[in-house]
């Protein structure tokens, strides 16, 4: 088997294409990692650039780029409209094949380290949390950039690795390790947005359905029906076919037909196999069956 | 995407070790091909090789092996249960990602015409054959190597690359291009043969069933049920859920339940992608979105 990890960094700069790329240059020039995605936003003066490859290899990769970005970019003149602390403002892992929960926050720990030794204040989020208070980003990143130089001295909010002063030009870093999210999709036939709402809550966790389903009702203007927009938090424990099958079910007592699903943007193959076991009901399938996983290895 | 061909080449040797692996090392050092599996059976004094890889390199590799065979392999002295009729007996190229089956029939041509360079009578079979009676490989083969001596002469049989008269220490070799073979089997939560002979004979081709389906009943005394035990000779036009969905409707009329499937040995991904897209009704997926999907690029 093949230990692969996913890294997506978001960086602070999404207007000058210039910085951009001497960052992303930073990720194509290591051997045996793939860069999979990079997209900037004007507007959050943002990027968010997807790599993937071995650990080892990964880590050489994420923390090049790093320095890169903590030379070109400078957090004294940042302005965008998405919530940032820093320069590197999020360097989350997400295991995505062969590689344990465990070992990704090993890696958050290794890769937050170092880059606390390169003068960034480092906080551990997620999985890779070192307190319940920081487990969540949106908490960790509270008060932004500007709110740290206070918030720093806080004992809350020490950080786990790095300086234990705000750094000014690089700001703050949140390094963590969480599971890998699935954007999935259910399309309902119907136009009732009352109907996508009520099964919506019937499937998430908050409304007493499956533990890392997270979901809403929209409405597609076009198609002129509706649709349970989800995302799988971790789709290792609430499958795809059982949020399929369980807004079936629950579509039924409305008298409406699911019409079809879609899978946003990238999967892991581990997502499929999954389903094709359960339907085909398949005894004692490995993964390394399929061809192209063998050539991975 | 990424072009992958797969190519199983069957050696007519299968006792001196020695030999099979000078064989497979020529494959082994082409880099950009993969080889997958080797094994020899003693009795058939044969061996069959799978590679897989960039359909220029699996060329390469498989003309060097077979140079490499000619060399080491002596026809005049070849003894084994399994009907041959060369040294280098059957080479079928196989289409996995990105390839057509046109593009395979060319990649049949092009090796055989090079192995017909060597001094080698090559026919070309299945998708590559150049006239209906010699789609079939028995049929081709028939008569074995002792047989060809006379064979070749025949207007029906004058080989389609390489010289006209039998080489006696190569023999003659077939090389085609075929589909994927997927074994895939059904288990019965019954003991009864006749119920599983039943079933297959309804599901498979030759009695009104799917066309790309071969099917016999068998049981598996360990577990004391039977099985509908499969080959899958086109499987992207007789799918898997199709099988599967089709087994289940039969079995019905017995009130017997399906228990279980299995996959046996190397299946293309886009086998259970098809699976997954059916039962989840899953609009617009694109095999790209699979990360492991996207290393191979």
């Amino acid at each position: 088997m093949v230990k692969l990890v996913e890294c997506v960094p978001n960086f602070s700069e999404g207007r000058d294409e210039a910085i951009v790329e001497q960052i992303v240059e930073e990720i194509r020039r290591v051997e045996g990692v793939k860069l999979l995605d990079y997209s900037s936003d004007k507007d959050h003066n943002r990027s968010v650039v997807t790599m993937i490859g071995d650990p080892k290899k990964v880590k050489t990769a994420m923390l090049n780029a790093a320095k890169k970005a903590t030379e070109l970019i400078d957090m004294r003149k940042h302005e965008g409209a998405h919530p940032r602390m820093g320069a590197i403002d999020v360097v989350p892992f997400i295991p995505v094949s062969d590689m344990t929960m465990e070992e990704c926050v090993e890696l958050a720990n290794e890769v937050g380290k170092e880059m606390g030794d390169m003068g960034i204040p480092i906080y551990l989020y997620e999985n890779a949390a070192t307190a319940p208070h920081r487990t969540n980003l949106a908490k960790v990143r509270k008060g932004q950039y500007e709110g740290f130089f206070e918030k720093i001295k806080e004992a809350d909010w020490k950080p786990d690795y790095g300086p234990e002063k705000m750094n000014e030009k690089t700001g703050a870093t949140a390094v963590g390790a969480r599971v890998y999210l699935v954007a999935y999709n259910v399309n309902l036939g119907t136009n009732d947005i009352e109907i996508a709402d009520a099964i919506a809550k019937k499937v998430r966790f908050v409304g007493g359905g499956l533990r890392f389903v997270k979901a809403m009702g929209i409405k597609l203007e076009e198609r002129d029906i509706v649709q349970v927009s989800m995302n799988l938090v971790n789709f290792e424990k609430s499958r795809i076919y059982q949020v399929f099958e369980m807004i079936k079910m629950e579509a039924k007592r409305y008298g409406v037909s699911v019409v079809g699903s879609e899978v946003i943007g990238a999967i892991p193959l581990q997502a499929l196999v999954d389903t094709a076991e359960y339907y085909l009901q398949i005894e004692n399938f490995d993964i390394s069956q399929i061809i192209e996983k063998q050539l991975l290895e």
